[in-house]
């Protein structure tokens, strides 16, 4: 067996993306809709609190196509606290003109094959617990998609050595790092919790950056060779304006 | 043709999955929705008596994300009495407020891959009967999944000399031995019963645990080389009141 | 291009998975339900006339989990007689409080490799003209999959010769002969009807027998490398009692 | 780049598959199903006319099993042409009684592995233009499938030499041929117009002989190595009798 | 490493195919298709607006067969252009008639592969900002459909140099050229935006060109080997009139 790369994992993460039945809320009266706006106004306020406490981060992005209208990113501590969040919404007025298109369960993750393990407990290194249990950025721009590592006769990563791995995974991050101040990225960690490995999530103020890098990424071996990717969602961020604007008619 | 490894079956299990029509269940009235509670109610009582004369065990988990928003897990004496909670429940009156969303037939089974045999019928063994006819454990936590071992080109697990599969499972269970204490498992057989292979259902009060266990296996060449793994759920156990709160409005 | 075997073909066959729509089902008030269980039963009852007549033969299982609530195996004469059965029953009452699940086309067929050709007409042989327009056996237990034989780079079953092929099924229909008295078997041929090559129809007292059959035959080598499978379906008998029970709310 | 082989083209095709909404059908009052019967048959007499014109040539057949209840299939000059018979059709009432199956968007088509060109433009040869721009063959059942090409590692279709795809199609078209008499074909291509590279439509009056062509086929290495399937739909000729039967409840 | 070639990006586009719910726009009154035509066609006059002040173009194409009844293709300066336009359209009354199709992000681009690279700002060249904001040509017929560069085994595109890609695709790039005034084509990349690498829209009065495009294309290595392809639309041009037809009932 090749050895394990060790990871540290930090707060859970629900995407969480939605189509709106335009029929319905077109046919539904004024007041209906006002009662909904107001509720789900309410239901995004309450992230202030989450935030503020330091129990967890959402936001809410539009979605571009027809994969979905709209998506909330929620991390919490535990699934009890997605499971509840997820729930509350589809209780809200606002959830009963939506339907279901897309969720992804995950837990934010760092890997090891770059750290320089100096000793003591990561938990205790503030710039770490910072990136496990981030606030989410407010950036213009979201993209998202899961990925796995293949697994296909000669292209198999699982059976690789952990040097190998490690040299790989070197160069692939210096692709991510020639990137910092454009693209900031959230790792999320999914076996055992979602069909996917891994789910991406790029945030940036130009949709573009988010081409360029995964462009330049597959070139590289460790996505050429062993990279297997999922749908991609991209959005721009929801505002408590562009929220409304987006619904009223 | 390789040698077969022989098996002991227990109870036959069905994973029931079902996700809540939420708009349906908001504009019930009062009344539809207590009566539909108090049936429900009745419906998991049940039970109760099934546990205590040894004629099987059921559960209940909520999912999180949009896969499903619940799932019953039902061991049985034989595929009727299987098809007989199955249909109970689709008569029930707060079944009509929910869809399919996924199942998966099978029975418990013990591969003897590792099996100290030590003659007699294993049927006797107070310990083996325990373990192919469980009453499912009320951890927090549940994970479950299907899987196969792979048939493509190079990488046949069928191929394989009893021998070498022999070898390749014994690494692999240490593994799961290692989260002895952390991570229950029942492995449930399904070939000739449902679409994959096996079914793996994990309990855990730290549904990180679930991560770990099967990320570290995923290196393990069993996995690496040999496992094709289909949807994962998980969620968190519905005890009466939590699936009460689950539906209030 | 390889010698092809020769197949002796006898009654077409129909499939035909259906899921009961039990909201609907709920809802319709007593006599509707009452004149859609008359129709359901005269629809069933035909059945004896035609086998009788040696037309054909018709058998209905329930199906365990999701997939299906039933299924209805019809053999005909012509395809025409296999579309006016399922027209007929499209037409009842009953249908209308089902959906569509699954259905497959396909021939009851005799492969040649294990002939032991004598001469003559194979059709004038009772024993098998018997195998080719089979009376349905009543047995408690059905598994029905579809499968097909594998083209894939080394392992491509259409690129053997004969002469392997033929010694590959040697061994394969031995696993098949040692079920003999506990799995009855009905092979279909589908290629250019449905989607799959062959679709296979089990029939036991013992579901358990369905796990056990399949599992030997993966080790084999026709399966392990040449076979690919469908989805699997499994139910039980349903007479004219356990159906209306079934149906009884 | 391997030369390429030339083709020629006739009609464009839409095979136009649908189900029938029995519910909705059965609900309609007597006034409503006599009005969209009388509307379909006009629509079907409609194709006489084109025909006699030489404008194009439509027939319809039932499908056996639940992934269609129908087919039409159109050949016309333009694809204006063609989606100007299928909006027609969505316009009818009983097309409101209909859902959607499968589409497929072709051209009938003859490849130049077996031409003896002659000099001189094929177009000018009466039996090429006649097998370019068919009437629809009356037979008592159709077959229809599309296929591919494959492009997998060492088995890719179009990395052979021309004179290798020669030389492999030369043997294919003689198993075609030892069925003349018994199955008509059309071919029309779908390169850039439908997601397969082929449609294929087979009429016979024995529907047996669509399963020993295919058969036969899939062991020759056109089909064995290169040869990839979709969906196999069968059924049988509905003449305006017994369309209405059909549809009589 | 591989090196990566650069690309060139202009407008971002939006393919959005939809199909007419025909039940539900027969049964609508008079007035209500009168106004829902009224305000589809406010929809499309807005275009000439935005294609004469250079803010993007936009067109309208029906589409044969099934997949769809008729696709926008939208080219905007940013993402939310994008999404504004696709959420116009959903609130307008004719879109309550219609259901989602399929749809696909992705923006214009230039891959300098065949650069004559000259020094200099390639967006001061009119030329080449023309091909990377375009105003959409009106042809009779279009083709569109997405497509990846395989990676799988020995046949990863990724894993290729610098110089073998250019050097296929050169030749690839001869077989397009040879269709210059036949065929007009805008590629769109569509890495990190959506499921497949880029998008391929064809234009032209001939749709048989796309056949012969397309067909020989797959002969050509860079295809052949390396081109993974999904599913294809074709329609033909959709003016106010024909709009208009294609509705009126």
């Amino acid at each position: 067996m090749s050895e394990v790369a060790t990871t540290l994992e930090g707060w859970y993460s629900l995407h969480d993306f939605r189509s709106i039945n335009w029929s319905a809320w077109k046919s539904a009266d004024d007041e209906d809709r006002a009662m909904a706006l107001d509720e789900l106004q309410a239901f995004v306020q309450e992230w202030t609190t989450v935030e503020s406490t330091n129990k967890g981060s959402s936001t809410a992005y539009s979605i571009v196509g027809q994969k979905a209208d709209f998506m909330f990113m929620h991390l919490r501590e535990t699934l009890e606290d997605l499971n509840a969040v997820e729930t509350a919404f589809n209780k809200t007025i606002f959830a009963q003109y939506t339907t279901k298109a897309y969720s992804y369960v995950s837990i934010v993750e760092l890997s090891n094959y770059m750290s320089s393990a100096n000793g003591g407990d990561p938990m205790d290194n503030p710039e770490i617990v910072a990136r496990l249990k981030p606030i989410l950025p407010k950036n213009r721009y979201i993209c998202f998609y899961p990925m796995n590592k293949k697994r296909e006769l000669a292209d198999n990563w699982y059976m690789l050595s952990m040097d190998e791995r490690r040299a790989l995974m070197r160069t692939h991050s210096l692709i991510g790092r020639s990137y910092a101040g454009k693209v900031k990225q959230i790792i999320t960690g999914s076996v055992g919790l979602d069909d996917w490995e891994w789910g991406v999530t790029l945030f940036s103020e130009d949709a573009l950056q988010f081409k360029k890098l995964v462009y330049e990424m597959r070139f590289d071996e460790v996505s050429a060779r062993y990279g297997e990717f999922g749908t991609f969602y991209v959005g721009s961020l929801l505002s408590e304006q562009s929220f409304e604007d987006m619904l009223k008619l």
